[in-house]
């Protein structure tokens, strides 16, 4: 759209990225979405939202679960440096313009369509829902169109596997736009991470607290060194004079992920790869990384964890304002509808 | 529940009724809800909703077509009688907590539940859908146990096709009651109409707009006069001296349902049966009856519908005492689950 008031004016984009609240985060989230949001807080508005309503799609019988770990995630927020003066921290359930919203998209998307998306359709086989897959987890997509429109979001930082995600959501935009006598929606991209997805301790690809591989951001000094003693290496690899291989080495997968010299870890792969460095003494190093990250994670989250109510305000604050942005939203959606507003 | 401290004390039962808003409401209507309604009004706190949402789960794309008619159902409702003093006139989009509640509760539903619901299944195929089955149209019932149970209604007046919708809600009741420290919703029954279903003029079982067979509750001398003398009679009923069927005389089952004297109707009964009562007696009857029961409609609805201000007013102040007890159901069972409670 041309701005003939200001013609050097440039749309300002605007992120969200957010969690479900269904467990405390772990290193795997650290590199995947955190340290991501720590820069793009710089840069962009961004909204870093708790997806509790996400979360209860396939925890509908277990929302102790999705309840106590808002908080928990939310000390992993401020813990790593997601700024609550940059960054708007919200929580899904907190607004009812999400809820309103998903209703009234719901009415534009056949059942077909969300049943193949490919997203959910993999996510359906894993967690093996059948005959029992809960309604709300087959549509979330709807609800996550819902939470990316409410805030103009249309930058959204993800992994590839989540862009039939977007796809769908923007679909949802041009449609709903179409019924609009003006276009409200924004369309979305993607900003796909850099960095490829953190594998669990184990080498399995995805790193989770179900699988059992996942080193969670508030794990203590004991936690850190088993993980790492635990970590696998290259099992041809039998004495220390032997060459070893770096790739789908997962100590070396954390070096490039954690260590702060790009050099040193280049060093350690040639001398691991020419033979003479030790996968005890590669661990070493990696664990000492660990330790240097994590120990004031840990500490600044167990601070955060003893006032909660401090937590909890900041939540609100974060909340009252993004209520405040998705209320707009749904507004010029019902006003472009011709539906009364009343409240 | 026994209150030990009033003994007597007998929970006051509370009523849900409503209408989909995408078109005027009709005879079909006045018989089989809206005069139900009148005598309810009297006896319970009842909420009459305009369901604007539940309109577009079919009409996703047709927007205008609910838009346009939600002040032309608040003018039906107050042209026959519904006292905003008595019921409370509410409109489903302004209830926030209505798709809050809807969101919680389609985690705890299967798609293969709903997809089962008979209701739905019959609707699904009467309206032809097959592969563009709207999301929302297949969860209906999910919003709609949202509504019910967001009033704490527990009696809902409904024709016999709507049973599994309630069964269903019933469901959720125990479902969603099981997942908290204590009960907060409350298992609704029907109150079944006396009356069976109005047939359009033709004789059709069903009275629709879309079938052409329904005579509005807006309808002029004229269009009375006429759907009258289109009305469907006893076939073989020739000649004026020849005995008639009174069973499926679509005249006879509307002089049942609008005469005021039940009397009359009898004598005209056994007369047309043994013949000399000729059909256009009986239609110039029936033709007073409803000219008598309209005209005054007609004229209160054109003189509400001239001050849509007004009208927009009533249905908010109703929205509005509606919120406050739909706000309570939602709060109850976010605390209840252990979400935070935010606004």
């Amino acid at each position: 759209m041309q701005h003939l008031s200001s013609p050097n004016h440039v749309e300002q984009h605007i992120c969200l990225s957010g969690d479900r609240p269904t467990g405390p985060l772990h290193l795997g989230h650290y590199v995947g979405s955190l340290r991501q949001r720590l820069a793009l807080q710089q840069r962009f508005p961004l909204y870093v939202m708790i997806a509790d309503l996400q979360g209860l799609t396939d925890n509908g019988s277990r929302p102790q679960k999705v309840a106590d770990n808002i908080l928990q995630v939310m000390a992993d927020y401020l813990a790593v440096g997601i700024d609550p003066q940059r960054a708007t921290l919200c929580l899904q359930s907190a607004l009812p313009a999400l809820a309103e919203l998903t209703m009234l998209y719901m009415n534009i998307v056949s059942v077909a369509r969300v049943a193949r998306n490919p997203t959910v359709k993999t996510e359906i086989a894993q967690k093996g829902f059948a005959h029992s897959l809960p309604a709300g987890f087959l549509l979330y997509p709807i609800s996550q169109a819902a939470d990316i429109t409410a805030f103009c979001a249309d930058r959204i930082p993800v992994g590839d596997d989540q862009l039939p995600m977007l796809e769908q959501t923007n679909e949802i935009v041009q449609r709903m736009n179409a019924l609009l006598p003006q276009p409200v929606l924004r369309p979305c991209q993607a900003i796909l991470s850099q960095v490829g997805r953190l594998p669990g301790i184990d080498g399995n690809a995805k790193m989770s607290k179900s699988l059992g591989n996942a080193l969670p951001l508030s794990a203590d000094p004991a936690q850190i060194r088993a993980a790492v003693h635990a970590m696998y290496t290259d099992p041809a690899h039998l004495r220390v004079s032997d060459p070893g291989r770096v790739e789908g080495n997962v100590v070396f997968t954390y070096l490039d992920a954690f260590h702060p010299s790009a050099d040193r870890v280049a060093e350690m792969k040639a001398h691991y790869r020419r033979g003479g460095l030790g996968d005890s003494q590669c661990k070493r190093e990696l664990e000492a990384c660990l330790q240097t990250l994590l120990a004031p994670i840990r500490q600044r989250r167990a601070e955060l964890l003893a006032d909660r109510a401090q937590l909890l305000q900041i939540l609100q604050a974060g909340s009252e304002r993004a209520r405040e942005v998705s209320q707009q939203t749904l507004v010029a959606i019902k006003r472009g509808l011709g539906l009364p507003l009343m409240y």
